[in-house]
C-alpha cells in the first residue's frame, strides 16, 4: 500500500470558499481544544483539591464556548455549500468527518453540555476520595446526575440517528458499531472464554513460576518506564510521562501526555500500563501533521485507538521475543533475581488470574470485564435498570464470568473506573474491540512479513512501527473504520484472530 | 480598620441590569483566563520543546478570543448605562476597574494582540536555549519583533491616556505611577545608594562569615522549601510548588502555582526565591473569594504584588528573628555545620555583594538593577535607543552603579530576565516600588504593634499575616493604590521607610 501523506495547501483555493471557511473554524477549535486538553491533563496529574470548583467552572465555560462554535448557524449553510464545491478526495473525507462532528454537536443544547461538564468534573473529583473510602452511596449521589444527563443525551442522539439510545452513545466513540453486532461478538466470546480461561489456568498451574521480590523503588520504576517507552519510539521532545490516579493518554498530538501510577510492590502493572499508553501516544504523535486540527487528521475511532495501545501492550509488549529484550533492563533497574530470567518474566507478564480490577487484568480475562460492563451500562442508559441495581449485577456477573467475589467491595467493583464518572457510557466495548483489531493487525503483519517474529526477537521493531505508520497512524480518519480495516488487513473486523492469538500464546 | 469582606449577592438586583451583565461577562473572562493561566504555567514548568508552536497558536487563539470579549461593542453602552445605575460603593469600585480594563483592551486592535502573543511565545521559548548559549544576536532577532509591537502598543496607549509612551506602558502594571515620579524616586536612590553599598560592604568585611558547604541535594532543598512555605501559610490544598527556569507565581487564586529552581551548590537562592513567590501566592490565595473574577477582587497592582513577595522575602524572611527559626530546619535538611548557626545564617542571607544577576541580588544592591533596567527600557520604548545600543549601556551602568564588569556576558546581562521577551516593558520599576511599600508596611506594623519583632522571633507570624490580610489582601482593588496605602499606613508611598530599613538592618 502506498504510504499516504496529507500535504498542506500553501496556496488557498478560491473555488472552495465554504470548505475553506469550515477548515478555518476547525483550526480554531483545535487551538481551543489544546487548552482544554492541557487543563484536563493538569486536572488529573497536578491539580490540588481546592482548585476543583474553579477548574470545573473554567472547563464548563470552555465546553460551552466550543459547543457554541460547533453549533454556529453559519456552519449549516457552509456544510451544505461545501458539498457542492470541487473537493479532492481528501477534502471530501474531511467534510464527511466535519458533518459527523457537526451532527453530534448540534443535537445537544448548550445547557446540557455545560451541565454535563460541571456534573462530570464534580463526580470525578469526589470519586478520587470516595473510591479509597469504598463510599458507594456518596459516589451514587454524584453519579445519579451524570447518568440522568447521559440518558438525556442518549435520547437526543437516538432521535437524531435512529439508533437505539446505547448505540447512539457508542457511535460517538466507535462509529458504525451497534449493540446488535456487539451482542453477536460478545455472545460468541461468552461461549468460549470461560472454558479457555480454565484451560489456561490449568496449563499455567503446571509451569514453574518465580515471583519477583520487591519493593521496587519508584524512581527505578520511573526510569525503567522511560527507557522502555523510548525504545518503543515515544518522542519525549513532544510528550511527557507523569503520574495520575487513573493512567491515561492525554494532551494534544504535538504534546502527548501519558500518565502512569507506581506501586512499590509491583513494577509490572506500571510498566505494562505505560507501554499501553505509549501505543496511544505514538498514534497521536504520528497522525498526519500538516492537517492537524482537521477532523480527517484525527484518530479514526476509540477501538482503533485501543488497537494501538493493545498492539503495544499485548501483541508487542507481551511478545516472548520482546520480553527477552526487556529482561536485562529490568535487571538493570532492580538488580538481578531469578524472577527476571526471560522465560520467567514472560510467564509473569502473561500470567492469567481472574481478579477484580479491569486495568490490571491479563488479556485472557480482560474481555470478561468488558462484557460485564457492557451488560450493565447498556440497560443503565436505556433505563432498564437503575444505579441501585448495579452492585448486585456486578457481583453476579463477576462470579459468573470470572468466579470472583466482589460483594461489598465497591472500590474494586463498580467504582474502579473513571469512565462512568466522566459520562463515557458506550466506551468500554472499544477496549475489547481494540484487542480484536490488534490481533488482526499482527495476524496481517505475520502473513505479509514472515520474518516478523525473529525480527522482534532481535530487537528490531521497525517492521511493526512501519506497518502501523503506513496502515493506521498516517491514515487517521481518511476512511471509515471498516474501509481502513479492509485496506489494512483485507477484511473487516474478524474476532477469530483474537481467539487464535489467545489459543496460540496461552495453549500452544 | 474594619476588616472588609466582599459578599456574594445571592438575590440578583433587577435595578442594575447593565452592571449585572458586565459582572457576568467578567465572570466568563475569569473562567477562560483560568485555562490561559494553567496553560501558561504548564508552558514554563512542563511543556516539551516540540509542543511550543502548537501551544503558541493555542494561546494566541485564546488571547484573540479574550480580546474580542473585552472589545465587544455591547460593553460600551453597558458601561455607560451602569454609570447611571444605583450601585453600592463596592459595585462602583468594581465598575471603575472594569472601565480601566475596558480602556486598556479597546485601545489595542485584535491583530496586534495576536501578533504579540505569537512573538512573545516564540521569543521566550527560543530564549530558553539562547540564554545558556550567550546568543545575544539570535535573541535580538526575536526580541526585535517583540519590541516593535510593544512600541506600537505604547503609541496607542499613549494616544488614549495622554501619558507619555513609557508611562502608558507602566500604567498597565502600576496605575498612577509616572516616569516623572520615578525619576524623582530613583534619582534620590541614585544619590545615596552607592555610598550605602560601600559602607555596608565595609562593615560586613569586618564580620566573620562561614560559608555553607554543599552540595545540597535537590530533594532535601525541595522538602525544606515546602516546609518553610507551609510555615508561611501557603495553602498546599490550593496550590503547588514546581520547577521552572525563571521562578514565578502563576495559576489562579483558587490554585496558585509557584515555581523555583534548584542549584546543587547553593540552597539559599532557591529557598529565598521560594519565600518570595510565597508572598505573591498568599496575596492571590487570600483575595476576597466571593467576588473572584470581578476586577475589584483582583490584586491592586504589580508594585503592591511585589510588596507582598518582598514583605515575605526581605522584611520577614530575612528578619533575624525569623532566620533563627529557620536555622534548625536548615540543619534538619542538610545536616549540621557551623554555617547554619543562626547569626551566621542571617549574615549569609543578608550578605551584600554586587553581582550580575537581579534575581540573586541582595536587597541593598537590588535597586541598582532596577534603575539600570528602567534607564534602558524607557528610552527603548520611546525610540531614543535601539536594541543594538543595549549591551554597551548595560555594561556602562553596571560598572557605574555596582562596579561589575558584564562585557560580553549577555546571558548574565540583558538576557537574564524573561520580562522583555514577554513584552513586560514598564514592569521592572514595580520591584523596587514593591520593596519600598514593603518597608512602609513593616514600619506601620512596628508603629501599631510594638511587640512585633519579639513575636516574630518567637515564631508567631500571625500579627504579620493578620495585618496583611486586613490591609492588603482583603482590600484587593477596592481603592486606588494611593488610597489603599493611605488607609493602610496613614500616608502615600514614602521611600524614606525603605532607606531607614536598609540603614537599620545593615548599618546599625
Amino acid at each position: 500500500m502506498r504510504s499516504f501523506a496529507i500535504e498542506r495547501r500553501t496556496a488557498m483555493s478560491t473555488v472552495t470558499p465554504a470548505y475553506e471557511a469550515l477548515a478555518s473554524t476547525w483550526t480554531r477549535l483545535h487551538h481551543l481544544q489544546h487548552l482544554q486538553a492541557i487543563a484536563g491533563w493538569d486536572h488529573a496529574a497536578n491539580m490540588p483539591p481546592k482548585g476543583n470548583e474553579a477548574r470545573a467552572a473554567a472547563l464548563a465555560e470552555m465546553a460551552g464556548l466550543l459547543h457554541r462554535m460547533r453549533t454556529d448557524p453559519a456552519l449549516t449553510s457552509q456544510l451544505e455549500r461545501a458539498e457542492q464545491e470541487q473537493l479532492d478526495e481528501l477534502q471530501r473525507a474531511n467534510l464527511r468527518e466535519m458533518q459527523r462532528q457537526w451532527r453530534l454537536s448540534n443535537v445537544l443544547p448548550e445547557s446540557l453540555v455545560q451541565r454535563q461538564s460541571i456534573a462530570t468534573s464534580r463526580c470525578e473529583h469526589a470519586w478520587r476520595q470516595q473510591r479509597p473510602a469504598n463510599d458507594w452511596s456518596g459516589f451514587v449521589g454524584n453519579l445519579q446526575e451524570v447518568l440522568a444527563l447521559a440518558r438525556e443525551e442518549a435520547a437526543l442522539l437516538s432521535a437524531q440517528t435512529g439508533l437505539r439510545p446505547y448505540d447512539a452513545m457508542m457511535d460517538r466513540f466507535e462509529p458504525g458499531m451497534t449493540s446488535a453486532r456487539l451482542d453477536q461478538i460478545f455472545g460468541d466470546v461468552r461461549q468460549w472464554l470461560p472454558g479457555l480461561i480454565r484451560r489456561v489456568i490449568d496449563k499455567q498451574s503446571r509451569e514453574p513460576l518465580i515471583t519477583a521480590v520487591g519493593p521496587f523503588p519508584q524512581t527505578a520504576q520511573r526510569s525503567l518506564c522511560e527507557q522502555v517507552i523510548g525504545l518503543l519510539g515515544f518522542d519525549f521532545q513532544a510528550g511527557r510521562l507523569d503520574v495520575s490516579t487513573h493512567p491515561f493518554c492525554g494532551g494534544v498530538p504535538e504534546d502527548v501526555r501519558i500518565t502512569t501510577r507506581f506501586r512499590d510492590d509491583d513494577f509490572l502493572v506500571s510498566l505494562m500500563g505505560t507501554i499501553h499508553e505509549t501505543g496511544h501516544g505514538r498514534y497521536e504523535q504520528n497522525l498526519p501533521r500538516a492537517l492537524l486540527g482537521q477532523p480527517v487528521a484525527q484518530a479514526r475511532s476509540m477501538a482503533l485507538h485501543e488497537s494501538q495501545s493493545l498492539s503495544f501492550e499485548m501483541q508487542l509488549g507481551s511478545h516472548p521475543g520482546f520480553v527477552a529484550r526487556l529482561a536485562p533492563l529490568v535487571v538493570q533497574a532492580f538488580g538481578d533475581q531469578p524472577a527476571f530470567a526471560p522465560a520467567n518474566l514472560h510467564r509473569l507478564i502473561t500470567r492469567v488470574k481472574p481478579g477484580c480490577i479491569r486495568v490490571d487484568a491479563d488479556e485472557v480475562t480482560y474481555p470478561a470485564h468488558i462484557i460485564l460492563r457492557y451488560e450493565i451500562e447498556r440497560p443503565l442508559i436505556e433505563g432498564e435498570i437503575e444505579l441501585e441495581d448495579v452492585p448486585a449485577l456486578w457481583d453476579d456477573k463477576m462470579m459468573e464470568l470470572l468466579g470472583v467475589d466482589t460483594r461489598g467491595n465497591y472500590k474494586d467493583g463498580p467504582m474502579q473506573d473513571v469512565h462512568w464518572s466522566a459520562a463515557l457510557f458506550g466506551y468500554f466495548p472499544c477496549y475489547s474491540l481494540g484487542a480484536m483489531y490488534a490481533a488482526q493487525w499482527f495476524a496481517t503483519m505475520r502473513r505479509t512479513m514472515p520474518e516478523l517474529d525473529p525480527r522482534i526477537a532481535a530487537g528490531d521493531l521497525a517492521p511493526v512501527f512501519g506497518w502501523l505508520q503506513d496502515h493506521i497512524w498516517s491514515q487517521a480518519s481518511r476512511w471509515t473504520t471498516d474501509e481502513l480495516t479492509r485496506r489494512a488487513s483485507g477484511e473487516v473486523l474478524n474476532p477469530a484472530h483474537f481467539k487464535s492469538h489467545l489459543e496460540q500464546r496461552y495453549l500452544d
